[in-house]
This record gives C-alpha cells, sequence and structure tokens, in this order.
C-alpha cells in the first residue's frame, strides 16, 4: 500500500522531468505551445506506448490518461517558464529526476515484460531499454535533432546494466523481485546520477574511429 | 446509405490530396517513381495506421486495400504530373482537398476511438490528430525534411480545437454524433481553410523565444 | 527437415549481414559499441518487428531470441574489426550476403502475411517490403543519415517486383509456394545483385526534375 504510493509518485515524478527537460531541449528551436505540448507527451509516454505496442499489451495511457494531463500540464508549465527550469541549479535537479524516471520505467518495464514471459531472457532488456529512450528518440527524430545515440553521453548504458543485472538477478532468485529490482534501480540511477555529476563521457577507446580525424 | 457514399467519396478524395501533396513536397528533391508511392501511401495511410496499432485494431487498409491503390494511383499521377498540380490554382485546389482529408479522418477517429471505448476522454483528441498529422510526419522524417511540428504552418491545432470540442459534445450529447461531428469537422476544417486562404501563422507570442535573436 | 536448416542459414547469414552492414554505415561518424549494436540489432530486426505489429503477431524475435544474439554478435564483431570488414572484397561479399537476406526475408514476408489472409493482394507487397527496408529505414533516422528511400540506390525496388511477382504467383497457382517463391527470391537477389556488380543507377527519366537545374 504505502509502497504503491511511493511507486505512483516516482512515475508521476518521472513523466514531469521526462515532459520539462523534452521541452526545454526543443525550445530553443522555436516552437509552439502546440509542439512543446507534444514533444513533452511523446518524450514522456513514446517509450511505454512503444513497450506496450511490441509485447501486445493495452497501452498503458488508455487505462490510466493520468500519465497525459500530467505530461501535458508540466510541458506547459516548462514552455511558459523555460528560464526559470533553465536555470543552472533548477536544470540539474530535472536532470536528476528525469534519471530517477529513467531508472523507474525501465525497471518496471523488465518487470512487465518478466510476467509476460516474453522473449526472455533477452526481450526485457531490449524493451527496459526501448522504455527508458524511445520516448525521447522520437522527440529528436521529429525535432530535427542528433538523437542521444550519436551523442556521447552516458544514458542508455546504465539502462542496459542494470536491467541486465535484474533479469540475471531474477534468472537466479525469481522470488526476490524486491530486492532484485531495487538493485537494479540502484545500478540504473547510480551511474547516470554519476553521469551527470561528472559530467561523464564514454571514453575512447569505446569509440569508433573514423579514418579522416 | 446516402450518407456513406458521401463519407467514402470523401475519404477517397482526403486519400488522393495526402498522397499528391506529398509528392508535391518531395519531388523538389531528386526522388524515383518508387519513392513518389512510397511517400503518398504513408502520408495517405500512415496515420490511420498508427492509430489501429495503438487500439490494437486491424489495420483499415488491410481490411479494405481500396485505400491503398487509391493513394497509389494519385501518387503516380502527381510524380508524372507534378507541374501541372504545382500550379497556383490546382495546388491550391489540393490544399483545400487535403484540410477536407483531415477533418474527415479526425473525426472519423475519435467515432472509432470513442466506441472502442479507449482510453476517454484524452485518447479520442491525441488518437485524432495522430492520424491526420502522423502520415506527413512519417514523410517528412523519412525524407530528411523538417516536421510541421517545427514550422509555424496552422495545421494540427484545429485538429485539436475540433477533436476537442467533439470529445467534449459527445460526453453532453453521447447520442447525438451526427451533429456533434459535424461541428468538429467544421471547426477543422473552417480553421484550417482560413488558415490556407489567408496564409495565416501562429502570432508571435505563442513561440518559445530563443534567447539569441 | 534439409529445407528447414538451408532457411536457418539463410536466415542467420542475412540477420548478420543486416547487422555488419549497418555497423559500417555508421562507424564512420562517431559511435559507441552500444550505439553500434543497437544500429545493428534494429536493421537486422526493425523490419519484421514493424511487420509483426501492423499483422497483429507475436515478434518474430520474442518467440525465437536467436536473431537479437546473432545481430547482437555481429554488431561486436563489426565494431572492433570494422577496418577488416570495410576492406573492398570483404564488404563487396557482405553486400551480396545483404542482397541474399533482403531477398529471403521478404519472400518469407510474403508467406506469412500470405497464410494469415491479410489485406490481400497488396499488402503481403508492401510488408514485404517494410520487412527489407524498414530496419535500414530506422537505422538511417536514428543516426541522422538520408534514407535509401532519397538516394539513387537500386534496393527496395527489386523487392517490390519480385514479391509482386510471386502474389501473382500464389493467386494463380495457390498450391506451388515453393516454386513461386524461389522465383520472387531470384528476382530480388539477381537484380539486387547486379545492381550491386554494375553499381546501377536510376536511369535519368524515372527520376523527378527539380525545376532549379
Amino acid at each position: 500500500m504505502d509502497w504503491d504510493i511511493v511507486s505512483r509518485l516516482g512515475e508521476m515524478t518521472g513523466t514531469v522531468a521526462f515532459a520539462v527537460t523534452a521541452v526545454l531541449a526543443v525550445a530553443p528551436q522555436r516552437v509552439s505551445l502546440f509542439t512543446a505540448c507534444v514533444m513533452g507527451t511523446i518524450t514522456a509516454v513514446g517509450g511505454g506506448t512503444i513497450r506496450d505496442v511490441i509485447t501486445d499489451q493495452p497501452v498503458f495511457w488508455s487505462i490510466d490518461p493520468t500519465y497525459i494531463w500530467v505530461a501535458l500540464a508540466a510541458s506547459i508549465a516548462a514552455f511558459w517558464a523555460h528560464r526559470f527550469f533553465a536555470r543552472g541549479k533548477v536544470f540539474q535537479t530535472m536532470l536528476y529526476l528525469d534519471a530517477l524516471g529513467v531508472a523507474l520505467f525501465a525497471v518496471q518495464s523488465v518487470g512487465i515484460v518478466w510476467r509476460l514471459d516474453f522473449g526472455l531472457p533477452v526481450a526485457p532488456v531490449i524493451l527496459g531499454i526501448v522504455t527508458a529512450i524511445g520516448g525521447g528518440l522520437l522527440r529528436d527524430v521529429l525535432a530535427g535533432r542528433q538523437t542521444m545515440l550519436m551523442n556521447e553521453e552516458i544514458y542508455a548504458v546504465p539502462v542496459l546494466l542494470g536491467t541486465s543485472v535484474l533479469v540475471i538477478l531474477m534468472s537466479i532468485f525469481p522470488d526476490l523481485w524486491e530486492i532484485n529490482s531495487a538493485i537494479g534501480f540502484a545500478i540504473i540511477f547510480g551511474i547516470r546520477a554519476a553521469a551527470i555529476r561528472w559530467n561523464l563521457r564514454w571514453p575512447d577507446w569505446l569509440n569508433s574511429k573514423p579514418d579522416q580525424k
């Protein structure tokens, strides 16, 4: 019961952070309020929508439209007050809340896909990543921006690591979802938060080396 | 019966207009006949396909492939005769028929989603917008063009207004689909046609203001 | 039985070729190992995933995750050894194997959609093309590259021809799937291989002519 409230609070916090960071990302380009709402909402719910379509489940926001309302409200707020949200401290806080959302939604997705017994063991990891970054990819493609796959930010790999560990733990201790998911969450949030805090980038040897330097 | 024929005629007119305007949009880039057909068809049926996938309904053109044939024929015509279609008066007419298609498909989508009782009240509006602009977004992304979300054209917002009014009317008068949908259609088509006629753009205060002007 | 092994071997060869050519395509841009794996895997399984979602079938890699493992392994190999794979002869071989994959997956898709009795006669052709080029389109869009629809390479049209012939043959000789599909396969692979071998491009009169030359 208590846990449900915490989880719910985390989901809404993540939804707000996804929408706000999305609007801040596109606001420097010249966008209308409508476009800001589309971008914020797509970023917030897009990844989970792709997951539900691929696993052939009812799309989550058709069952509970609260996610849409929260994303819309956050988008409108971020549009009108984007100077406030773009301030150093506020923006930094939003990044950490975004990391929290990424970790929470990825872990939840693993749980959903696991319980569906869908394409184990690889699909929970893939769909965890899709849920975490799919909305942001849609936003970047629609806005004509470089997607996060092509820059050096450490964003999706923590999700890969955390969801992989979670799937391995579930294979060994199938009855310990609470503990396993807490570990997966901690890995994702921990690495992502460290990447934000110390502005970490990929070490050079892990990148392909274009021949013409 | 009579109404069915009118509605059918409107659908095919809208399909033609979607395909023709799509081919005209990409023809200035150097494209093959095949690419023109892909772009025309995706623009004509893409939005409704996304709607059907999200609502887990059979994709509409798998039940009635006429939409595909009409879109293909219109694409081929627009490819070979794109100088004719690009003429001022013809092009203007195509824009109005495109507006008619947008209004018709958006209103139809609201009806479909409403009858499915899918994510009311917000999903009919979202999926109405998706149906109306989803195909055009796919086209722009595949053609490497700026999507309509990033320019100042008034295209999607009339759909937002008309579908929202329609959903509100349906909540109050659930038995008056004919009248309600006519009002929704009139709002979408009216605003969009006015935007075409007087070349309306968003007022400046509704856009985000990049800091470096 | 024997045929199953040959078909399986072909599928895995095609999966490897899709992933390797995808990684080679994005490696000149600066990408991480993670991004290479995402691009390779999306290119290998993306098209079939879209087909399964549109036809409302269980996504093929959720039933048999081997495709994912093979795509991942090929992506990692292509990332670390991209100089080897980029060598003239090796790269040429990869292109032919890619053509083999394209032909095989397109023909298989026609078979799947035909047996589902889904949107005949047009949907098998459309979904054959989607399966063959959908993954590559996703890769190009996510990597910010020009999609193959906008260049003059002869890639998708052989698929259109081969799948169309196959559908026509199936309509006339519904019991001769083996022979019909072999003919469809030969058409796709033959034209595509010829295009690779002699570096064929579209004849000029088949392209739209931009007014400002």
